[in-house]
């Protein structure tokens, strides 16, 4: 299995560090090493087809703001260079255009490669039609870690639910929000919430993709495509944020044993971000910058997962769920891969 | 498809059901049907090869209280003579003995027959006797349901996870006890919860079994077995109910924002039920019966899930899943079965 990985920011690095961690796994699970030919960053690239040393690329990241040794104009000539099977797109996300990474990904599934990417963009903006090329192409393109970091709500549906008739998904889908929203149970105001959350480095210094719900919005969009099997984008979302809850409605809601999440939800015909009450105790109910989301079935009745929403290693560890699901199919069926 | 059912109570009756609901699934997703080839009570049972009326059977029940039309005196010679492809074992739990459920189970793997079970019993005495079998014989052995009921803990393990290290697994595995709990937290007493549980039918009449901690304690085994790979029965596990928990220690965790909850908690080397201090808003902090398992990883650090942990279709559920689970690997690997 040779990886191309696009982006080296956090969750590029942190995935180089889970190819060292896992080294051995992968040797015992599929008798095959994995191997990293190629990493691209914004202004550079390295490639090599014997296989590029997870840690050497940490390092001259860490040494020179760079992941490569040689600069270069266009990605796509870059992807072309190389020979690889599964590209792990994970540059910046870009919520107006796709950025880089919307080209990234559809050049490798234009190509015939597999495709993983936590990028929130290109899923947001243009799901339906990047589903589309990878089935042409009988490529599998995955996104586990583009919802809820950790949390694995999209392999939960597809394996432990699969035989489930899932009626909606709703969830606290951004960590950021919920820490505000805690601290704000506690007594803090909106203000000094968010400052706080700026400070521990939870928030951005223009935190308006968070607390808009803007964030939240692009997770509704892609479980609606991707559970639901909808066909809808950002701009088909009902968004309400955070920033006009006031501590009287905190208070108000304790008040009745109740706290205020900022909540995603969607269905067949709902698609939805906004502030609403919960229950103390519900297991939507949780503090801190935790993801959460529960799954309502038909059968087996509300199903709730909660993990990390962000972090470094967090966010790899999606990365490799979705790597390891694709090289088990791979393996069951032969070497042949099968589309999504 | 063909299934022997040994078992007609509330979750045999309730996979009955399913078995209803999921007719044209089966169809779809496998080109097959899957048919009910015999059915088994205490004291009756009843078979046709041609595949039995699922809803004949829950109408029997219903009228006779027998699912069969015939008595029999030994369970093996009626599975003797039948020819079906897994056994679906919903007898009554007997944590003494394993009782019939156990016979049932080891003679089922003996005869080269999957097995899927909910029943705690041969589960917590014999686990690693009957994993042993089932390899032998190259059958799978699935019991989702006998831990959390609904809650998919076992399979989130075992797919979703899997490129995980898992250090331990701590959770709410009763959802009587965590109903009592939750009534004191509202300001009951130990005595009040426990006769409200009763006339809700959460406790039975004879509360030992859930509020002493052993059932919590049979699940801790399941999953010491099946997820850490430990070889341990129920009288390795160090077990402390909740019938000492005072109505002052409930209000003294109050008053630090915490709750009481009876934690299961197993890892390489730990395996203890007791009582601990959770924080408010924690993943396990939940009220009411719901049932909640969090996992503790090395990459992922934890995810909880949490789910109905009892209930006559959600736990049909966890049946359906694991049935789903055994299929999906038949057809993937061309009609041969692999072990766990």
């Amino acid at each position: 299995m040779r990886i191309l990985i696009s982006g080296f920011g956090t969750v590029g690095q942190g995935f180089a560090e889970v190819m060292i961690l896992r080294k051995d796994f992968f040797k015992e699970r599929y008798g095959e090493e994995v191997t990293i030919v190629c990493a691209m960053d914004s202004s550079s690239y390295v490639s090599d087809q014997s296989g590029l040393s997870p840690n050497e690329l940490l390092k001259r990241k860490l040494e020179t703001g760079k992941v490569g040794t040689q600069g270069y104009q266009d990605p796509v000539k870059v992807m072309d260079s190389v020979e690889y099977d599964l590209l792990i797109e994970v540059s910046p996300t870009d919520i107006k255009t796709g950025g880089a990474g919307l080209k990234n990904i559809r050049h490798a599934l234009e190509s015939g490669k597999d495709v993983i990417t936590v990028n929130k963009g290109p899923l947001a903006l243009k799901f339906c039609e990047l589903i589309a090329i990878a089935r042409k192409n009988n490529c599998k393109f995955r996104f586990e870690g583009s919802v809820g970091g950790a949390m694995p709500i999209i392999n939960l549906c597809r394996e432990s639910l699969v035989g489930e008739n899932i009626y909606s998904i709703r969830g606290i889908l951004n960590g950021t929000c919920n820490f505000i929203l805690s601290k704000m149970d506690n007594g803090q105001s909106f203000e000094q919430a968010l400052k706080e959350a700026q400070q521990m480095g939870y928030a951005e210094a223009d935190p308006a993709n968070d607390i808009e719900g803007y964030d939240s919005a692009c997770k509704v969009v892609i479980l609606a495509n991707s559970i639901f099997k909808r066909n809808v984008s950002f701009s088909d979302v009902s968004i309400t944020g955070i920033t006009s809850i006031t501590s009287e409605a905190i208070s108000l809601a304790a008040s009745h044993n109740m706290v205020i999440r900022l909540i995603g939800e969607m269905s067949g015909d709902k698609l939805e971000v906004a502030p609403r009450l919960v229950p103390k105790g519900h297991p939507l109910s949780i503090t801190g910058t935790l993801n959460a989301a529960q799954v309502v079935t038909d059968l087996a009745g509300p199903i709730t997962i909660s993990g990390k929403g962000a972090g470094r290693t967090e966010t790899a560890s999606a990365i490799l769920s979705d790597l390891v699901s694709i090289m088990d199919d791979r393996k069951e069926r032969g070497g042949k891969c099968q589309n999504l």
